[in-house]
């Protein structure tokens, strides 16, 4: 059995770029943390046949999913539906992980 | 934008049985969250072509992975690959709660 740890102890972080964290992967989805900086983001984007789920787990950003933005924070989280654009972009001055699913991978 | 509460604002318990709280779903996965009162379980079973995720984000609980047994708590997770028999028992004197992905539903 292997045990992933997803809390504070898992998360990254890189001056340059959003940091993703792998916890687990299969041919079916993946499931990372993702660690924001202040200033950092995911821009946004598309995937045709795939679903993507945000779950706010630390700090406050700006989501999009579609047409709308809006600020989430811990305890909050929003999916975005295959083909539906999305991304995040952290304006707050705080650190944001989100843990982040999509089901199935895009690259397959 | 559809937002959703994970945090203890939208767990629920069910004295009977464990309570699965949905929180996304599509044809392509699930997300709940399983809150389990003391003594409560989810029996040993497996799923052919689906993945399992357990995220322990309250409490403690003993978890099988194969034929592999384990108590975890907050911040530790584990994935029961398709085939692999996984299940949960709290076996605690706390409630647990864990975030739990599928992908895909078994279902379809």
């Amino acid at each position: 059995m292997k045990v992933q740890r997803w809390d504070a102890s898992a998360w990254a972080w890189k001056s340059e770029k959003l940091s993703k964290v792998p916890l687990f992967a299969s041919e079916r989805f993946f499931l990372d943390l993702y660690c924001l900086e202040p200033g950092q983001s995911q821009k946004p984007h598309a995937h045709a046949g795939c679903d993507k789920v945000y779950l706010v787990t630390e700090g406050r950003g700006r989501f999009r999913v579609g047409e709308v933005e809006r600020e989430l924070g811990p305890g909050e989280a929003v999916m975005a539906a295959s083909g539906e654009v999305h991304g995040i972009e952290n304006d707050s001055g705080e650190r944001l992980v989100v843990l982040t699913l999509m089901a199935p991978p895009p690259s397959r």
